[in-house]
């Protein structure tokens, strides 16, 4: 099935090379596809990593395996197979993982727990040993591609390549992060995005590296909903080379820690904007904001009660200021809420305050602020000072055609 | 819009009077169809009451009211009002609930706690006080009508007429149970069914009453889910007007209580399965039957995380024996799962076992059971005794034309 770009796509950046990161890619041929499907990234000696995954209680073996391998705290590449998830595969999936790791670390000269291996893709299929150890002798040797051909080559079913970036000053040095990311469907909490990757030139100890990603992953990544699914393999993983040749950052008590920080936290924010923005099927870039709620992760789960709702995300599709929809979505979420209390508005408009439809609502200023491709949500509970953003994509009939015909 | 009947539209049942119920229904014009809409069932002295109730935090006027009359016990009379829900409509929307109660109590001569109200339809806009005063008069003396008449004043959205019977030998005494439903969408636990309501003529302490019908809801309503959405103003009442004249029932130590209690259930599960029937949009009934969980209600749990996966209800849209998306579903349900230890199966054959696909699995039965209009996805947790059944429907481009064109 011929599947059209996102209407919400976004161009490619700019992104500047990280010194201490080589990105190949190769064709392993897991499908039938006349494009690689293999990319490896070589990471300089000593560099950190950390990761979230997700929280599926049937994970791939790649997650059960990279998960335990971020205890080292380093990493000298990363493997990505594009087109077989290689999840629900058994001991044989094992087995293909360490092949990979085994064969990775010889021909780079490093310790096999220091390569990381990603899959996507269909799910029950044992990744083919064969075809993955043809793939992985080519790509070794392959000429570094773009940052836009590593995206591409990562993807599935995403209808645009995805990527973002950011800088920051820490101490004297300038630091940049470049990301990829792929995921299209199946995005939801408590880990969002299918595969998404961050190269940094910092020198960042790995607990260091752990905390920024995670913190910035509860705000971003987790804050993301396509359809409420949830990958049996969503992975987020950041790599810090130290090339940059900063005084190593360990603490928020270190002079930049802020400064990057807020630059990881900027990249995973976009790259989540962009998942949602091609969610199967979206017409429609969603924001729903929260405020007044009894705490910020009540406020969290209020907005992705909203932002999961089919019948808010029908809504949305059909351009319809349904406020009841919303009230619906915030009774069900089991959060503290008052109905007088509660507030709902679109695009800055409010359609009801405090319990009660507003007196001399007009909709004509909210349904063409409904009709354009980036809505807003506004919900106040009026009960407390918790407040979170939360996005998501309209539901359509483009989701349908999707998934009804996609074999996964 | 004009919506075709559901392809899964069930007869309406040749259903008993109950001795001691009247039912009456009039127009009172809260939209603009050219039906009835309001229905008023009278109720014999001494009828016990019973209900369960939605669990939103945003629930109507109906809603708060009515759970607050269940501590008398007794109940003389349910109006209900189709077409607009009254919800979110604050003072004004309780002022008009209490009015009815008032003159109903008036003309029937009884408690106004003993008159139970029920609003379903447009949330937002307060109940009419005018158009409501009128109805009222006019069903108080209306003609009585049948079952049939009745299930179909008291739907919305609904495509056909819902009703369930059953009856029970309560010691040498026979009791007949005749119930109807509305819902369509908008529907899921923990209260699953829009409105419905029970009448019996078995004498049944209110206690009692109301410990049969929570328990029946546990595994009927509460086990049913179209869209994963929970209305503002979902309800289930059950009144025993006791004209049978059989030893009250008063626990299950006393004869034909069990007897009763099946019936109570039998019902509860004919009207939920209804619901789901004419679910929004659906064209296959899907049944999810989760065994050796840890727990019965984590089986439940996780039934309802494969039924409300938009992944797993689009793959049965097209006829896709698609077990990844059922091992997504229950790696996401946050519930006790090994995934070596899981299997899945499609009407009785099992594709995958013990975290692999079946080696010789033949794909062209399950085909056929899902080329069918009645589906069933077997789950095994295989770590513990724990089982439910779930029921849903496909999701399908029905539902998004209904949803995104029809103002709720």
């Amino acid at each position: 099935m011929q599947i059209d770009p996102s209407p919400l796509a976004e161009p490619f950046p700019q992104m500047p090379d990280i010194s201490g990161v080589t990105v190949r890619t190769a064709r392993a041929g897991y499908r039938d596809w006349e494009r690689a499907d293999l990319t490896l990234v070589e990471l300089a000696e000593g560099t950190s990593v950390a990761g979230v995954f997700t929280q599926s209680a049937c994970p791939s073996s790649e997650v059960e395996i990279g998960r335990a391998q971020l205890s080292r705290g380093t990493a000298r590449a990363l493997i990505v197979n594009a087109g077989n998830s290689n999840a629900f595969t058994g001991y044989r999936g094992r087995e293909a993982v360490e092949q990979i790791m085994d064969q990775v670390a010889e021909a780079l000269k490093c310790k096999r727990d220091e390569v990381f291996v990603s899959s996507t893709g269909v799910i029950g299929v044992p990744l083919p040993k064969d075809k993955a150890r043809a793939g992985v002798a080519a790509v070794i040797s392959a000429p570094s591609v773009s940052w836009e051909e590593a995206a591409n080559t990562i993807a599935t079913t995403d209808t645009f390549a995805k990527g973002a970036t950011a800088s920051a000053m820490v101490g004297d040095t300038r630091i940049e992060v470049s990301a990829i990311v792929k995921g299209s469907g199946m995005i939801a909490p408590d880990m969002a995005t299918m595969l998404g990757y961050l190269f940094t030139d910092a020198a960042v100890e790995p607990a260091f590296l752990q905390s920024v990603l995670s913190a910035a992953n509860a705000r971003s990544f987790s804050c993301i909903t396509v359809d409420s699914d949830t990958s049996t393999s969503d992975t987020v993983l950041a790599f810090a080379t130290g090339k940059a040749g900063n005084a190593p950052l360990s603490s928020f008590d270190d002079p930049g820690a802020d400064a990057f920080a807020a630059a990881i936290n900027d990249v995973c924010l976009q790259l989540a904007k962009l998942v949602v923005k091609d969610g199967e099927g979206a017409q429609k870039f969603i924001e729903v904001a929260v405020t007044g709620a009894q705490s910020d992760e009540s406020a969290r789960r209020i907005g992705l009660s909203i932002a999961n709702s089919p019948l808010v995300k029908t809504a949305i599709a059909g351009e319809d200021a349904n406020w009841g929809r919303v009230v619906m979505a915030v009774g069900k979420a089991g959060e503290p809420a008052d109905r007088d209390r509660l507030s709902i508005g679109f695009g800055g408009i409010w359609a009801a305050r405090d319990g009660q439809p507003v007196p001399d609502y007009d909709e004509a200023p909210v349904a063409r602020h409904l009709s354009g491709k980036e809505v807003t949500i506004e919900v106040d509970l009026g009960i407390g000072s918790g407040r979170a953003k939360v996005w998501t994509c309209d539901l359509t009939h483009g989701y349908i055609s999707i998934n009804a015909d996609y074999r996964s």
